[in-house]
């Protein structure tokens, strides 16, 4: 739950809500196993979790998710669901900074799939139009979020389209960190800092090199790919192990 | 169509974005007969149209709505469905300017039920949450926007989100008016401005009066209410009236 400690099966059905928002603690649990100090980002497909570990514990301070927006531990930007509309108000078009239609014409698993950071097989949520994920489909969508379409601009334009989202949504997550480092009044880029999730190396990965951090490292070195892109369930596990055997679990990490 | 003909009932058949596109031409077309220059600001649903009309004829200049959005004929906010996280990225929440969630949880016409500008009658759209259209159930949605619900905020701090995500939407259309003066080369607000929709009077003649329009008149003066609420297909009919009888319809005009 929210206070890291495991609930009986009764009590966790009793508190969906505590569950689900435990995540993040799990997944802060598992990485102050690597480092007494550390960051941990995970951008999963809708949004990314700042989970600080500080003196070997997980050191969140919001303990629900509003105060965790406000405290720089949440922020809605994601891998692949997250609607274009909300990352960008206006797109640079021709020379124009050019508003946004409000509509979910488009999400950041288009813009993805346009730069080449994700196959079409990895975008894994359905799509706002209901067609394909292929590139040529992904850049009709984007096209679409200035009302516009591959007959009036062109896939060069597209892909601009595209880059200017991504830098947006780095932009949501160093804003993140900047909250983060304020709240806690530490310096975080002198620690580790551990990355997760389907967006975990080209947002948050990205995001903390932009902001000056030098120890970064992808948690799925550690406990493997498909462990990392989910990896609250796979730390959930592990911590179920050490409440149930009293001990620290043996062999979790990849040697 | 976009270029001010009507098309047969054939043509507008085979082409039906052309026609739809060209309700903002017909709107233009309708207050041409009552000012020879002047702005029409129809502020619907979801997206505001801006119309303007010089020497007695719709000087709109973009053909697309792409064009219309970069030029100012066209902005995506409106008085009921527009996504309140394509409207506000931040929302001050007790001295910290917090990130919004960007899932669909609450739309303009939440802000405008807590804020008294509609009834719950005038809430014509289906709600993002499916529940109803009270006050209580609009604030649960835009409290949710900040991921939060009513048990965390209180009334008094949901009403101060709903204000600030109104006066982002009146922000929003006063930038439409900027790029549109700069794009005409035109000070519109000597001339009398109409004003027309859901949102007519709060958001477009709201911003008209913030932007220093004088001469500010919701069109339901002349045309009555009911036609000012849909407005394109009033004007449409108008249309076609002249277009058939190869002259002006009389009596169309209120008395």
């Amino acid at each position: 739950n929210i206070h890291g400690e495991l609930l009986s099966p009764e009590d966790a059905k009793s508190k969906p809500l505590e569950v689900a928002a435990a995540n993040w603690y799990a997944s802060g649990w598992l990485v102050s196993k690597l480092s007494k100090d550390c960051l941990l980002v995970d951008t999963g497909s809708t949004s990314t979790s700042l989970v600080p570990v500080l003196n070997g514990k997980v050191a969140a301070k919001g303990f629900n998710d509003l105060e965790k927006l406000m405290k720089g531990e949440l922020v809605y930007t994601g891998a692949l669901r997250t609607n274009v509309a909300a990352i960008v108000s206006h797109i640079p078009i021709r020379g124009i900074l050019t508003p946004v239609s409000s509509e979910f014409f488009a999400q950041s698993g288009d813009v993805h799939i346009i730069l080449g950071h994700i196959s079409p097989e990895e975008y894994t949520v359905d799509t706002p139009d209901g067609r394909g994920t292929s590139k040529v489909e992904a850049a009709a969508r984007l096209a679409r979020v200035v009302c516009a379409d591959l007959d009036i601009l062109t896939m060069e334009e597209v892909n601009s389209i595209a880059s200017y989202v991504y830098e947006a949504q780095l932009h949501q997550i160093i804003e993140a960190l900047e909250r983060l480092f304020k709240n806690f009044n530490v310096d975080f880029r002198d620690k580790p800092a551990y990355t997760a999730g389907v967006g975990g190396e080209f947002l948050a990965g990205k995001a903390l090199t932009l902001y000056g951090f030098r120890n970064i490292k992808p948690i799925s070195h550690f406990v493997g790919l498909k462990a990392a892109k989910a990896l609250p369930s796979y730390a959930l596990a592990l911590m179920a192990v050490e409440f149930l055997e009293g001990r620290e679990p043996r062999n979790w990490m990849r040697s």
